[in-house]
């Protein structure tokens, strides 16, 4: 499949090495002359790094930066493509007038992803003739190292569109996370915002330092999250599950989001969900042998981090 | 030094390894019958677990073993300790009883800390002679690999043993955050809180599934936080750093928190504190270094990940 790569930035760059790494020939454009080539150096400084971590599918570095390609002319980029990724400027306008153009341009089956952290697709999407097959795809920094993308539809996106985002990105490598409908704020924002707010929090009332904030982070909470999330980290913190974590500590969880002026609903409808997620993910007959398994996944976790700093630093 | 564990379930006994691995010998007390000597028996099956990952500062799991005994008294747990660790049951009442036990028996130069998760420590201590040794040490699950502790004093414990119990836990390998003051709520909790509250209310909107966000947090932003805090990710992902960050961004995120009801301060004083803090940490012209630096570790944190998902399963 050939990929159009509009903006040749931070993310676009990145974007490039999740596409071509997966065998799609990218075209790369920017609409400031120069950037797309400058980009590319940037691609080939990485892929060695990339290779030696064995994170480009058994390829030489030079067959994947092959696939990149620096072209001039918008047209140029989009056309024959399947997939579009734009990465243009956090501005509506500037994100509407890009769309007109593209959605001119592209084949009538190209989905054409958007990497906005926060615009709603619906905003710069709605008077298209082509608005059935756009959608956001919006990535961590940097997508070929952080998997995560929020894929966010707009009203008038069809599901086929979704579906195709989904296959693609799965794809590439990528770990789409589907908002059931847009929103202000997508899914990984909506996360690190909570984090990000509390931390503000605790430096505000004095009681935490940044550097304290993010050693509990990094040093604590993160070692478990980075490979089972907050959910099955709480299931496997009580000896029965996730509804036995919420009946200990569910109460003080709740009262410092009251103080905080938040209404979250910890006990109610939304615990029934969690829990048959959780059982329906691991039944109550495996939750032993699943904290083992953390534990020994966290070991290896603790011994890399060693290994690492030794060698990168901290 | 000795060290005396009050109490041999899931945190005494993970407790327990932290210290005999840095070479302390640990006396281990529990008012149930029998209990000390299955937690020695639980210590025993992860020794060679941790010896196999490098985690055991190059000693034989049997020479670790060694240092853990079962004591019937809790005279005899208590007697000569340098450090006292409490885990009784998360009840004020438990709490005084014991600490009032403890109080008398230990040691007057020895550091009496609690396991607590969520009590003041002023809760338990007030009327105790020996007040100004008590402390909270509030580990994460399982300590022995998780290295934050929360540390909070009461408004009577004396500077010194804040230093002191810094300075054993640092020494034993852990990583302490020491809060200002004691409050309802401790910061490895109110982080945990602050993710817990979002992923229900993201649940609860019906935006995301428990699943979604698990993924997320685990395929994307944790990866990160895992060897960076939330500040210094933050910090890394604007050209000019987190003021640049919060330039950009943090409208988007304070819209957020009002939604929410929530009043954080992102862009005053705070913001100044977070900013000296950081650009003490990292000076702007190692700024483009440090993300190279970041990069690398997640590459080889990705590898990792890899790796470890062949041999132990995802």
């Amino acid at each position: 499949m050939d990929v159009a790569m509009i903006g040749a930035g931070m993310i676009g760059r990145a974007w490039s090495i999740s596409f071509a790494r997966a065998g799609h020939d990218v075209r790369l454009w920017s609409k400031t002359p120069g950037r797309a080539q400058e980009a590319i150096g940037f691609v080939s400084s990485i892929l060695p790094d990339l290779a030696a971590n064995g994170l480009l599918r058994d390829q030489a570095p030079a067959a994947v930066l092959a696939r990149i390609t620096a072209v001039d002319e918008l047209g140029a980029a989009v056309a024959g493509a399947g997939w579009v990724q734009e990465n243009a400027l956090e501005q509506v306008a500037i994100k509407r007038d890009i769309y007109e153009r593209i959605d001119e341009l592209a084949p009538r089956d190209a989905v054409i992803a958007s990497s906005t952290s926060g615009i709603r697709p619906s905003e710069f999407t709605e008077g298209l003739p082509g608005r059935a097959r756009c959608i956001v795809a919006h990535p961590l920094n940097p997508p070929y190292l952080v998997p995560a993308v929020d894929v966010v539809p707009s009203p008038w996106t069809t599901p086929e569109t979704v579906e195709r985002a989904v296959q693609v990105l799965t794809d590439i490598g990528q770990s789409p996370i589907v908002m059931s409908r847009e929103d202000d704020a997508f899914v990984t924002i909506r996360l690190q915002g909570a984090i990000l707010q509390e931390a503000f929090r605790l430096v505000d009332e004095g009681i935490a330092s940044p550097e304290d904030v993010d050693r509990t982070i990094r040093d604590g909470l993160a070692l478990r999250w980075s490979f089972i999330g907050p959910f099955e980290t709480i299931d496997l913190n009580a000896p029965n599950g996730v509804r036995d974590f919420v009946g200990r500590f569910g109460e003080s969880y709740a009262k410092m989001a009251r103080e905080h002026g938040q209404l979250v609903d910890w006990f109610g409808p939304t615990l029934d969900v969690v829990e048959q997620h959780r059982r329906a993910t691991l039944p109550m007959d495996d939750h032993r042998a699943r904290q083992a398994w953390r534990d020994r996944r966290l070991m290896a976790l603790v011994a890399h981090r060693r290994a690492i700093e030794d060698t990168l630093g901290r």
